[in-house]
């Protein structure tokens, strides 16, 4: 592993869910390899399905300002957003003209969002200009959903394609799948946690707002009086004492629910020690950041040129193994 | 009429068909707008279908230098390839976001071409290429010939469900034809003259060579004696002297053929001094140009630049139209 990419959808709604699974990914990444892990704000995205103008500009500023409360560092990583670079959509029609039609048709995902939306072009050349994202900075590591693993798979034989057509230029990249992506229960404790299902805890949502929340919230069924010793592990609030709870708390409540040592009301207000102490710096962080927007787009513009003095490079080197003709010193 | 914009194939292999169709109409519009003459060698185009890259480094150089040796004056008029400003793709991935599968999927040059290659998909994509091309430069004049009429009314269409969506930007482009655009014969005398007939006369083609195709050419199929009178309009090489000779001589032609007072090889000699007047001056400039390279990559060069200061204040204007977060000062 030597350089990570990873788009981030343009959205500043994140719940617990993102956050326990990708974004302490993206934390860990980038401690582990610095300015070769690149997170880019995927605009050029986001519009392949209906969108207004203004909630895209302003989720994709919260998108880099909740990541960068979360922990990712643009001193540290590359951070920018991706129609900052325009490489991205130039190698994305170089991909296009080489990439058969009926590669782009069979995606899964493309079969399955053509269902619910009028068929824009862009909602099937997508995965090309996904491969222009990953390939433009030879990326050999794509941390990633297991939805997007047919894209990987086709960003694959993309680089293949061109590489025994012209040149090796491209490495293959390879999925990985963080291991300790958990699959968060929503607090319905209705399956797994997810903005459309309404079940979410959200990063940035007030403190008193998630107690609202988790107060109400189903514990083991089968515990119906205090009295009664519970289950811990058929029981949801357990399952966020292990996100957010230190060991030594964990271990108690496990034992305590289990003899009846302590309610589910106890149970939850323990709980919140560790949301607390989670959410809060967190939020802190990101009121902080706020208060600055400039600091903000400064980092991302700061990452932008980071990210196509990259990009440049490979798309000079692809220019010139497709035969155009070097006209221009390109700024 | 304040800008037209033609889209230049990358080929050198220019014939006179071509010569007294396009390019003297180009040529006229260049001396009509100037610099609001916008002429692109899109080499981005040429690549949706299987390329030599060697060969299309090459015929791009030679469609620049071609142009320029039949009177395109990079000084006077804005001379560039497509490659060199990558707003075209930036533009056409917006595009191609907005615009329905089915638009792309029903135009009549793509089912065409996909009976004779395998379907890629930069061919199903590329009208919104050429879109981007033309709205890139909000041009209002688009001289295209019959094929591309297609093409110009789905560039119509993007611009429209473009403004109505985002606010208005592009003005909505006209297609006109050279009414001087002239069906040239090939030197077979069976139909148009076109490269894939083997029936041209090149621009560049040494005199000595057109000579040789002249002479076997065949004339008034009628006149079988020298004596015999013939009929200037049954004949081909008539047609070239409308193309090539002063009234003057067409008229004393005209005349004689059809009274005996010459033969069929005099025609032909006569019409030997306009091919020469007009092609050698043309042919003397791309020597001319051959020798110096750095120049005509120069003119490209400074081309490329006055394109992209046009298309990124369009860029900039789409961009911020569509809600995209302005992080970074593009160069």
């Amino acid at each position: 592993m030597t350089r990570a990419f990873s788009g981030i959808q343009p959205t500043g709604d994140i719940h617990i869910g993102n956050y326990f699974g990708a974004m302490q990914n993206y934390v860990k990444l980038g401690r582990q390899l610095g300015k070769q892990a690149i997170f880019c704000i995927v605009d050029y995205h986001a519009i392949t399905i209906p969108h207004e103008p203004e909630a895209l500009r302003r989720r994709s500023f919260e998108a880099a300002l909740v990541n960068m409360a979360v922990g990712l560092d643009p001193e540290q990583v590359t951070l920018f957003v991706q129609s900052a670079v325009p490489e991205h959509t130039e190698l994305a029609w170089i991909f296009m003209t080489q990439t058969p039609l009926g590669d782009l048709e069979r995606m899964t995902q493309f079969k399955d969002k053509a269902k619910q939306h009028s068929v824009l072009s862009g909602l099937l050349t997508y995965p090309v200009l996904m491969a222009a994202d990953i390939l433009a900075y030879k990326a050999d590591t794509i941390p990633v959903g297991e939805d997007q693993v047919q894209h990987i798979e086709l960003t694959r034989e993309i680089a293949r394609r061109f590489n025994g057509r012209f040149g090796e230029i491209f490495p293959e990249p390879r999925a990985v799948h963080a291991k300790d992506a958990l699959r968060v229960p929503g607090v319905d404790g209705q399956g797994k946690m997810s903005k459309s299902k309404g079940n979410t805890l959200g990063i940035l949502e007030e403190v008193g707002e998630i107690w609202s929340k988790l107060r109400v919230a189903p514990t083991d069924p089968a515990r119906l009086r205090r009295t009664d010793p519970g289950d811990p592990h058929r029981c949801l609030i357990f399952d966020y004492h292990r996100l957010f709870s230190d060991p030594a708390l964990t271990a108690m409540v496990e034992t305590e629910c289990a003899r009846a040592g302590i309610g589910c009301v106890d149970c939850k207000k323990f709980l919140m020690r560790g949301v607390e102490r989670t959410l809060v710096p967190i939020q802190d962080r990101a009121a902080e950041l706020r208060r600055q927007p400039d600091a903000v787009l400064t980092a991302l513009e700061t990452g932008a040129r980071e990210a196509r003095a990259l990009a440049r490079q490979t798309l000079e080197e692809t220019r010139e193994a497709i035969g155009l003709l070097r006209t221009v010193a390109l700024d």
